[in-house]
């Protein structure tokens, strides 16, 4: 991610009062990102449509993602909980990852807002086609790329993914129990292999032959 | 679940037309629904509601699941594809369930009722309320039973859930790429497992040791 840059003042119109220049920003961007997409949307077409220098849009906003959480107004960098979740070793990539999306989703500030989010992103209108692309390019395509050459890398990224956005949506956006009160640790010994495997094709299957003793006994 | 009755003459009020009838039934249904929620509301509540005969209501509607695919306009009936999978060798039951699902939704005549059932039933409001109620008790609750006396069984069969919604929020809702137009054998593949893992704990983790040697150079 790029480093935020020293503001520059010749990027910023003499005069301007800098809360309505970071207003006309996000406004621009709004536009920008309904009109084009996320994808095709840049800091510097953002720049070019609210008229300022791309230097002033740096100096308010770190990068395009920034811009995205600003402009639906959730206080949560999903691309970011997932970029530092690739950090460390492979084999511990889904208990990692499933720890910082918890985190951030059982922040009371966070959820409200989130949860909007996430109804926004299964709506329709340029804003929902914005978030997916989002999603698509700054979660999906970041996971699968630290999956390294991995034939089947985005497929694998992708359904890890659909596993946590269903966990997302059981225990928070629709707060069904038993899973909304699950205590954390016993959720992520459930679900962290689960990802493990999906991600990499490795999982503990935590005593299967005790489990299947113990079903198996229902089908006779 | 109950089979339905024949029609008894007597449940219809003399001279009502049959449409307006059944219109009226669905009407308090809705009423009800949002009222008392889907738990709360009964076939002869709602028969109440409507002024008419229960047996009449059965007459127009096979039970309670049937009247909520109505009020909701979905021409699915989850409660039965889940209550078919759960048919069969416990042990296959993941991939029944995913099939069934996927089945489902994989129609056309169904997607897009169904996706914005998905919208209602995380948005605010009493149908909201209703859907997650119905969710609850006519999925999840029927899954955990058939899980029979396994002590979390009401946690595995919802977190079997998760993992199938987040497939139906990412393929279909979301319908993100590749998971959008991945081969149906391929997904099933994938996540059949997952779903046979989190609702016996008995999952097959497919040539895990070959995939180990394959990530872990990656490590290094």
């Amino acid at each position: 991610m790029p480093d935020r840059p020293e503001p520059r003042r010749r990027g910023r119109p003499r005069g301007a009062n800098p809360a309505d220049t970071r207003a006309r920003i996000l406004e621009a961007a709004t536009t920008e990102f309904g009109e084009r997409g996320y994808e095709a949307a840049s800091i510097r077409s953002i720049a070019r449509r609210a008229d300022v220098d791309p230097a002033l849009v740096h100096h308010y906003f770190d990068d395009k993602a920034a811009l995205v959480a600003e402009v639906v107004a959730v206080p949560l960098r999903p691309d970011r909980i997932v970029g530092g979740a690739l950090d460390g070793p492979l084999d511990e990539l889904g208990t990692r990852l499933l720890r910082a999306v918890l985190a951030a989703w059982d922040s009371p500030a966070v959820r409200p807002a989130a949860t909007a989010a996430v109804r926004t992103a299964i709506g329709h209108g340029p804003v929902a086609r914005m978030l997916r692309e989002f999603v698509r390019r700054e979660i999906m395509l970041r996971l699968a790329s630290r999956l390294g050459d991995a034939p089947d890398a985005e497929v694998r990224a992708e359904l890890a993914a659909s596993q946590v956005v269903g966990v997302i949506m059981v225990r928070y956006v629709l707060a069904l129990e038993p899973l909304a009160s699950l205590d954390e640790d016993a959720l992520i010994a459930r679900v962290a292999p689960v990802l493990q495997w999906h991600l990499t094709g490795v999982g503990p299957i935590l005593d299967s032959t005790a489990s299947q003793e113990h079903y198996s006994s229902h089908d006779e």
